[in-house]
């Protein structure tokens, strides 16, 4: 027999699990189709939830969604980037496994799977500006994450912040152009130039 | 009087003027809003044609007109970067003041105005698979100019190809990260770093 508290564990439990999903189907469309190519009923459909549960969790709608939606593919490549960063003795070789990690990613999804981050916002400057603030935060954060990793190493101060914005500018242009090439060569050369820039610095 | 050859010409002349209308809004609205974010209906306002017209010209409609629109961007980057690549000494300097001529744009238009074949293609791998090959055409074209101008200053044809993939992959995602951050500096900074790892192969 339940006591009051758990069965209102398990309701919170099973409510927070639609929204999880709601958030993943999200994510996982507008990566694919961007955040316009992307209707809030197939969302629905594919999170297999009720509208009226979507429009509950996010009863801004679809901009509030996708703007989770960002947020859940921020999350996604900062976990990546961290167990690059923490798996490799050395910043340049993290950066360089970082790559072949986006690439392999990016091939097993037949070339379909590219930055959520990036889907989701382009082409949203005028419609939905908060999508664009919340894709420049993902960004911040990864540069972040790169900044201190260079400065734990020695790093100068303005050497490590200038690295960091071209690890990121890089990994994400490579990613673009070995999705439309369908191809890891692009990353996986950005990955060895990478290196072969941050290694320049010491 | 004019011959007939003359009225033919004119009448030539005037359709090419609505067709290149037609590409340029086209371009200009994917640019800002994406594939899936632009109906043709509002292609045929902003160009101040008929939808009658639009469908003269593009019979294989919007996806037709967005391959179109990519190859004009294409277009317009492979002029900005042969002008970088023709007005600098070096390779090296040129590849930055690409950098800059981007970042400089970028800015005038607020920040609105980002690569057009990135923005149109993006999220269409599925949808519009002709739209990804055009993409892959550009950006193999402007890598193109890149490894032959390496090639041409004496660098090495392996280390030329790979650059020539970084310099692209790089001044693309920098834009990106340039827009969303409404800040010239990852650009300027990738400039900088790409000049710096090109001198490196000297």
């Amino acid at each position: 027999m339940k006591t009051t508290t758990e069965a209102g564990r398990e309701a919170g439990d099973a409510a927070l699990g639609t929204r999880e999903r709601i958030v993943r189907a999200a994510s996982r469309l507008m990566q694919r189709q961007g955040y316009e190519g992307t209707g809030i009923k197939q969302i629905s459909r594919e999170a297999g939830a009720t509208l009226g549960s979507v429009y509950h969790f996010f009863p801004g709608g679809k901009q509030e969604l996708a703007t989770e939606a960002i947020r859940h593919g921020d999350q996604e490549f900062t976990d990546i980037l961290r167990e690059a960063l923490d798996g490799a003795d050395d910043p340049a070789e993290a950066i360089a496994a970082c790559a072949r990690t986006v690439a392999e990613a990016l091939r097993a999804s037949d070339w379909i799977d590219g930055c959520p981050v990036t889907a989701t916002s382009i082409g949203t400057a005028e419609s939905a500006p908060d999508l664009q603030r919340a894709a420049a935060e993902a960004f911040a954060r990864w540069r972040g994450l790169v900044e201190d990793e260079l400065r734990a190493s020695g790093f100068a101060e303005e050497s490590a912040r200038e690295l960091a914005h071209t690890v990121i500018s890089t990994l994400e242009g490579a990613e673009l152009a070995a999705q439309l090439a369908r191809d890891e060569a692009p990353l996986l050369i950005a990955g060895r130039h990478l290196a072969r820039l941050i290694d320049s610095y010491r």
